[in-house]
């Protein structure tokens, strides 16, 4: 992965709308070394930067200091590899755009790299898990919305601008289809996500009167994983959310393999951890949806790192790309 | 293009359920010997190979002989890039797996590449047409069926398998769409090909009683050309035949964007060259049904190239790429 023996180790920082985390990592993928800071706590971008680093630099010195770090990987909503800025992100205290990989770069003299959550999900999938040796695959990270981060040819797809890959906001229900956040109706993301099973469960609840142990919980309460719960306790309408939200999510499937014949999809997040629940209706409609010159044929996977670590370990491959400075 | 001035030439031939035609083209694009033979005329494919080669090799001797041929590139339905094979062709003569790259390596001396006939089509524009100088586009053929080649870091998709790019059978009108050649339904070929559009004016025609210039022809007749011709004549139904089609290809359009994010998408084939009839319906639900992130970005283009030339220019395209035997 990594035969540079002189620079050993690469630094992972996922910025999420809460915490920020970030840790040192060695080329087999073991965090090392970690810490965290609250992302809202710090009101300019500045102070942020200056607080991470702050924590960042004795970590990083306990290691042998900065001249055993290849670079920085960073993961940030609305992340834009080509110019390493995060651009208009909603859940973020910063505005408009902001150089974060520049400032990173300034403050610690280590090469920077930086993109969107899922697509390092996808490059960490790609070094550490999953889809290690594989060229052609997709991951979608199922969180409180829906992401992906598309591997080509070995390459990362970025497109023309930095932001190919919102597979989330694809249209699966033209029309007559859920509000989406982003304006629009009936994006993937409305149905396919924790808070779109949350969705359906109100929805499924409203609409009949069968009992459900969902009945139990205040309706907007309700999480998906209080869906999982009641399903492994036998409730069939908490099974019929799954077979629902994986019948959706397969059908989708289905169509992005026309578009790149993937080895494989990868499966991340919560709801992909929710067994044969959904991954059974996923399997069962991305199957019968497919062309017949695809079926059968491409591989459907969980991820295999491990939530906690997964996030820092993805923005961390990003910096084993990236050229000495 | 190509410096090679020992081998300033390439060969393409397009395979069609009908005809093959073939030329000699050289590193500007220019067809500067050309022939064709039927498709039909021979049952088993030794038999066709040997009358391609026939007819060609005249052509390639009265350029300098075969030395000064860089390669063949074959553009044909089912192609499959990686094994240079046509896999199950159902409109061609010849059943099973064919390896015709390999036929006319053996039989020629000259190192051959073979591929589908839109990923042709889609290397032609980026070498020859409209997308010269693109690393990201995507290509959509607009013909009998709706084909595509996707073009991602300058690099032609083919997935893992070879068969990428198969954007015609993308599902569009779930559940409720039309039946499709490929045994399922509401594919994107079902409306926006050519038969997709008389497919639409037959329906239209028989749900309404408003008065069409269409009338006048019998339904199981009309072809695309007829609904142009017609809505160049003012006819209303026929114009909204096209404000139909051109919507439905928009919508889905925005959603292959999600996917690469391309600099442009290119149409070829006849329906492109319908003019606004089509492009304006085209663009607006394109633009209409874009995440924000990407309104205002991707050019909808027109192919360059000229549709009697285009395929084998396409098919010779492919051999720019390869290496010397």
């Amino acid at each position: 992965m990594n035969s540079n023996m002189e620079k050993p180790y690469v630094v992972g920082i996922d910025i999420g709308g809460t915490n920020s985390v970030f840790g040192i990592v060695d080329a087999r993928g073991t965090i090392i070394a970690s810490g965290s800071v609250k992302t809202q706590a710090y009101s300019t971008v500045e102070e942020y930067v200056d607080e991470v680093c702050k924590n960042l630099l004795p970590l990083i010195i306990s290691q042998g200091g900065v001249e055993k770090i290849k670079g920085i990987g960073i993961g940030a909503p609305n992340g834009n590899y080509y110019s390493g800025t995060i651009e208009f992100a909603p859940n973020l205290p910063w505005k408009g755009i902001i150089p974060l990989a520049a400032m990173f770069e300034e403050r610690l003299g280590i090469p920077t790299a930086l993109t969107n959550d899922a697509n390092a999900a996808a490059v960490g999938e790609m070094t550490y898990g999953a889809a290690r040796g594989m060229k052609d695959f997709i991951m979608i990270t199922l969180g409180t919305g829906v992401g992906s981060g598309i591997v080509i040819n070995g390459q990362m797809v970025y497109g023309h601008d930095g932001f190919a890959g919102e597979l989330g906001h694809v249209i699966v229900r033209r029309g007559t289809g859920r509000m989406c956040g982003c304006g629009r109706k009936g994006c993937l993301e409305t149905y396919c996500s924790a808070t779109g099973v949350a969705r359906t469960a109100r929805e499924l609840l409203a609409a009949r009167t069968d009992a459900s142990l969902l009945r139990n919980i205040s309706a907007e309460n309700i999480t998906s994983k209080d869906v999982y719960d009641a399903a492994v306790q036998g409730d069939k309408l908490a099974q019929e959310i799954f077979e629902f939200t994986g019948t959706l999510l397969g059908e989708a499937l289905a169509d992005f393999i026309a578009f790149s014949s993937p080895e494989a999809i990868v499966l991340f997040g919560g709801l992909a951890k929710s067994g044969d629940y959904i991954m059974k209706p996923i399997h069962k409609a991305m199957e019968d949806n497919l062309l017949n010159i695809y079926k059968g044929k491409t591989k459907l996977l969980v991820s295999e790192l491990k939530d906690s670590d997964a996030a820092v370990l993805g923005a961390s491959a990003l910096a084993w790309e990236l050229k000495d400075m």
